[in-house]
Formats: structure tokens, C-alpha cells, sequence
């Protein structure tokens, strides 16, 4: 085990009806502006958005609006809403949404608090030092950001995605409640489910030896996730499937599940290449390129992908051939991701071959600061990247 | 699943000579003048005591001592440390031990920051409200009290052993060094390893439904600290081992386990009655009564039991009768109990029968504030904590 630290200081709050105490916990953590950042005006028609809004009457505090976040979260909005913070002396950013909303209301909290350009931290220019409150009602449980150190912005200029990490991203308090995930697509179930079992993934395929703890309550997640995700892409209106979910979404991206380890996220990165430039879903192009990377890099430690497919699937390892226990393991994801109607193939996303190079070129270079290889469990030379792309035509 | 609210704010630091960081995390955390708190004389013998010392002056701040925590710390010395704080002006007690210097350490903390008597906190008179800083460097993983919200004393008059809890027991950091803890006696091991199993174990047996991710996680960390047990014991200088023992003691009792669910205690609530009368270690108290609290509950839920035996001990389920599984699982427990040496009967502890009622009598009165049942998974009257006592001769 590598030496670590960790604490998670955000309060999550999950159960039904927690987002009436938006208010209750603005006030806790001395909001007196808040922005309510959000993404389609859904949240309007539902109630969602009034009954939060009542919440934070009730306590006195005032609020102004920005909506129009879209997926893969851009930084034209981000700049707008720090204008708009700047201006109207907000001191609290309050996220309805999920990831995409998330991340763009941290970033918008970060460029409050500093006086140059936001796409410097992206840059890895400077660092974020300080920021404004961040506050966060989930209503899609998938990216974590609820709880993570995670914030992915996509500018549209060259259309670069990049993330930044820092114990300032962590949201002072999270509203988790379930019964807001009921009335999500069936595809969103599926798309959530894949992006929290990858986030756990990328943690578990590791180099690093001794690190049962973190192994078992990895597997433990992915387990509970699959079986939740399957009955809520069954019946998205099961609370206590969505329970499940909201609560695994959030474990996933923590960093619970990976302290103490060397990880990977070269499958992560060059997805944010995909969906930079094709603007698919982040959970789509995961199903694609998970099982595609698996496939390429399984030979480094087949006894690691022996004892996923044994412990996740209950696949029985056969010692004399753990090759053949490894690659029923990847089988049986795939098998569970085709069971969600997720993709397994770019060509079921519309993607053809033209512009894999492009992509594997920029996985490179997104994987800033200044490192010389994509992913901690095997590095990925250019070459490779554009080979998994390749395999997952 | 039940709602919720948790956040770890605690900063845990595992590694190798994290000790030597004690006195950058006291500056980080403010601290002016600080109580080094602890047990024995045995962290001078080892320099352990040294290091710290030489780390906090190196920050400039300033240090006083008080040593003397026996195991069931004891109220007599908190107060001794309250005057002591109070008099010399301490914002800060570091605690050097395990867990009874710990509770030690937080007591003393939530003493100095009130004008009264500190023991109103543990008959719940009045609650924890403020504190000075608390920290910790864990010596032996057991008690999980470097990240919980737990604080338990016992009174010599009368031997009333009484905890409390509240978010303000949390430390503001810990810091674990696996190495520290590799020179600790096999029995020391052994102690600490069945309390933080049954620390797991008090959460994992429940009524409520629909907790996959908790039933998962909490069975993932019992089963790596079983391994780790194991080979700890057998080796107690294995690094890696003692490693993943230091992260299960502190994953199994701050709650993350235990999120979102009806939890049981009787067990651990029985043993403290136990030690605060015959001064047994804890863990030899919980090797004995944990099991007879199994076999005198198991039939109220065989199906949990059953799943407890075959997802932690592989032991496969009988679907035409689920009491011979369950029953196998408390064997397979036993087994493992037994592989470290751990008592399973009073009488090993040279314990008789002429005060099982007297102590059946405690537990009842210690579950405060005001409830009228000991136990959440099944509610255990005065006679059932007798019969559990008496089927533990």
C-alpha cells in the first residue's frame, strides 16, 4: 500500500425530500448570495427548482438563476457565470443536476475567487487556492462530483476537455434524494451506472501490491451498483434501486475506493477525447472503451483480471489457465452492459475511423501536468491509444 | 435504506513516518499550546515520543505532557487533564495511542471547552457543543476512535463505563503509521482485530431492507481484515498487513459502514459491563459475547446469517435449510476466533456466574439516553442479556 491522505469533508444528505433543506444547509455554511446553476429548464416543470427555491426564502437568503448547462459542461457558460457572480457579489454556488452542472458550478465558484482567466487552472497555469461555497443537489447519480475532487470543463474552441483536481472541488454539503432519479430516461439509469463502475475501475486495476482492503470494498460497490443498475434500467421508479445508485455514484469518485494505489484512468481520458470531439455521451463512449482497453492491456496482470472476473462475476479461476478466467471476466462485463442497451462499438455511437489519430494525439496531451505517458497500470504511447480506438471500431 | 447525513472531515494520513508530521498538521489546524496525551511510558523507551516533541518545536509551538491512560481510561485522569488544560491554557490535545488514550484525549478536549463537570456529557445532561483541537497518532488499530464520533470512559465509582457521541469527537486529523504498530504483542493483534470486526458486525446485522452497498462494503472490509488478522498475528512485523489493519480499524467505526441502516450494539454494549467489572480487554470480552449474542439472535433473521456465512466464509447456502448455514457462518467465526487465540467463554477469563445479572442489570441502564431496549436488531430485555452472559460460561 502507497502512503496516503484523504478526508471528505462534505456533508451528504440522502433520503427523501433533502432538497427542501437547501436552505437549512445555505444558512449553515453562511451563504447570504447564492447562484442556482442548472441545466434545462426540466427542473422548472418538475417543481424541483421552486421547492428549492422556497427553501432558501425561508432562511432569508437571496438568489439569483443561471441555467443552460449542457452535457460535457462549456466554458462559455462557466465565464458567463462568473461575470455574473462577480457582478452581483454571489458568495455560494448551488448546483440542481448532475455532473455537467456540478462541475460547471465549481468551476464558476473557482473563477469567482480569482481575478484572472478560469481556463488557467485547466491549463495547470496556477492552481485554485481558494474559491466560493459550493453546494450540490443531485438529480443524476453517475459522475460523483457530488463528493469528488473532480471538475471537467470543455472549451469549445478546439474543443478540449480537461479536468482539474484539488481537495477544493469537494462540495461543502450534498442533497442526495432518490426519488428525484425516478423520472430519469432509461438510458440516463444506464449511462450513470457505467460512469460510477468505471470510476471504480480505474482505481482497481492497479500496479500497486497489498491493497485488499481497497480491492474487497471496490468489489463490494461494483457488485451492489450492477445489481441496482439492472433494476433500475428495469423500473427507473424503484427508490430503493435509485438509492442504491445515488449512494455508489458518489463512493465511486470519492477516492474511498483508491486510496493508498497507483491508478489508471487512461480509458477516462481518452474518453474525454471521444466526447470532446463527438459529443457522446461520457457513459456511451465508457462502455465502449472500458471493455476495448481491457482487451489490450489484460496480459500486464492476468491474475488481477483473474481474481475481478472471479470476484465480481463469480467466475471460477482456473489455475492452469488464468488468460481464459480474464477474458470471461471482460465477457461477463460486456454482457452486463449490453443488458443495459449500452454500446459496445464506436460504430454504434456513428463513429468511423477517420479521426482516431486526432483523438489518441490529444489523449496524450491532455494528460497534463507534464506527464509522459496516459495511465498508471499500463502506459499508453500514442500508438496504443489509437490502437484501442481501433479494436473498438 | 433510511436517510442519512455522514461527512468524514477527519484527516487520515497512513504511511510510513507520517509521525513525523505531527507538527505541520498542528500548525495547519492552528494550534498554540498542545496536550501530548498517552498511555505508558513505552513511547519514550521506543523515541516515538521524541519524534513528535522534535516535530511540533520545529513549528514553534509549544508542548506540555501527561501520560498514565490505563485501558478502560478513566475519569479520574480526564479530569486531571481538563485542569490541567484549563491552568496551563492548551487549544489543543494530540493523543499517542490507541483507543482508550484517544477517548481519553477527546474527553479532556470536550472537558477544557466546558465550565462544568465533564462527565454531564456521558450521562447526556448536556450536550458536546464546543471543544478545543483534537489529533491523534495511532499506535494500535483496534478501537477505530482516530476517526469516529465515539468517546467512551469509565467512572471508578460505581465502574460505569459510558460513552457518547457526537460529530465533535471527530478529530481534525490522524495519523497512522503501519510501522508503529510492529512491535505490538500477538495478543494485541488479536484484541484488535475482533473489535473492529465486531464493529462491522454491530452495524452489518439489521432489520432494514434495501442496503446492498453497506452489506457489500461491510463484508469486503471484514474479509481483508480477517486475512490481515491472520497474518498479522502470525507475523506481527508484516508491514503490509499491520497496513491494511491501521485502514479496516478506522473504515469500521466511522460510520461509513454503517450508513442509512437500523444498527444493533447490544453486544458491544453487554462487553462494556463486562470490562468496567472484571477489567478484560474489550476484544477478549467481544471474542466471548459476540458469538453467544449470535447464536441467541440467529433465528430472527436466519436469511441475514446465512448470507453473512456464505458471502464472508464461502460457505454455501442450503436453501432447504438456512439454520444450518447460519449456524455454519457463527462456527466459521468461532474457527477464526480460535486461529488468534481469542477466548470464547467467560470462564477463560476466570469469569463465574455470581455477577451476570448485576451486569445484565448495567447494560440495560447504560443504553442512554432513555431507550427501553438494548439492541436494534433484536431488542434484548434484562433476562435475555443474562441468558446471553450465562450461555458464555
Amino acid at each position: 500500500m502507497l502512503n496516503f491522505e484523504i478526508s471528505l469533508p462534505t456533508r451528504m444528505v440522502l433520503g427523501r425530500g433533502v432538497q427542501e433543506r437547501a436552505g437549512e444547509f445555505l444558512k449553515k455554511f453562511d451563504a447570504t448570495k447564492v447562484l442556482l446553476h442548472y441545466g434545462s429548464d426540466r427542473i422548472k416543470r418538475t417543481g424541483l427548482f421552486d421547492q428549492i427555491a422556497a427553501s432558501i426564502a425561508r432562511e432569508g437568503i437571496s438568489y439569483i438563476e443561471l441555467g443552460g448547462v449542457q452535457p460535457n459542461p462549456r466554458l462559455a457558460l462557466v465565464r458567463e457565470g462568473i461575470a455574473l457572480c462577480k457582478r452581483e457579489g454571489v458568495d455560494f454556488v448551488l448546483a440542481i443536476g448532475g455532473g455537467s452542472v456540478i462541475d460547471s458550478a465549481k468551476a464558476i465558484a473557482h473563477g469567482t475567487a480569482y481575478d484572472g482567466d478560469v481556463w488557467d487552472f485547466f491549463t495547470y497555469k496556477v492552481p485554485v487556492t481558494k474559491t466560493i461555497g459550493i453546494g450540490t443537489v443531485l438529480t443524476l447519480p453517475a459522475a460523483g462530483s457530488e463528493c469528488s475532487m473532480s471538475c471537467v470543463i470543455t472549451k469549445e474552441e478546439g474543443w478540449l476537455k480537461r479536468g482539474v483536481n484539488t481537495e477544493l472541488n469537494r462540495p461543502l454539503f450534498s442533497l442526495l434524494n432518490p426519488e428525484l432519479c425516478t423520472t430519469l430516461p432509461r438510458e440516463q439509469v444506464a449511462y450513470g451506472a457505467i460512469d460510477m463502475i468505471c470510476h471504480i475501475m480505474e482505481r482497481y486495476f492497479t500496479n500497486t501490491p497489498d491493497v485488499q482492503v481497497t480491492d474487497r470494498m471496490a468489489e463490494g460497490v461494483i457488485m451492489a451498483a450492477m445489481e441496482a443498475a439492472k433494476t433500475a434500467y428495469a423500473d427507473p421508479t424503484d427508490y430503493e434501486a435509485q438509492a442504491q445508485l445515488m449512494w455508489c455514484s458518489t463512493l465511486a469518485h470519492n477516492n474511498i475506493l483508491g486510496v493508498g494505489k497507483e491508478q489508471d484512468w487512461s480509458s477516462h481520458q481518452m474518453e474525454h477525447e471521444l466526447s470532446a470531439l463527438y459529443d457522446v455521451p461520457h457513459g456511451a463512449g465508457l462502455a465502449v472503451l472500458f471493455p476495448a482497453w481491457m482487451r489490450y492491456v489484460y496480459k500486464h496482470d492476468v491474475r488481477r483480471f483473474a481474481q475481478f472476473a472471479n470476484r465480481i462475476f463469480g467466475i471460477v479461476i482456473d489455475p492452469f489457465d488464468l488468460e481464459k478466467t480474464a477474458l470471461a471476466g471482460i465477457e461477463a462485463l460486456e454482457a452486463f452492459l449490453r443488458g443495459l442497451n449500452l454500446p459496445l462499438k464506436l460504430h454504434e455511437l456513428g463513429i468511423g475511423e477517420d479521426r482516431l489519430m486526432e483523438m489518441a494525439q490529444k489523449t496524450k496531451k491532455t494528460n497534463l501536468p507534464a506527464e509522459e505517458t496516459v495511465g498508471g497500470f499500463v502506459h499508453l504511447s500514442t500508438q496504443d491509444c489509437y490502437n484501442i480506438f481501433k479494436s473498438a471500431l
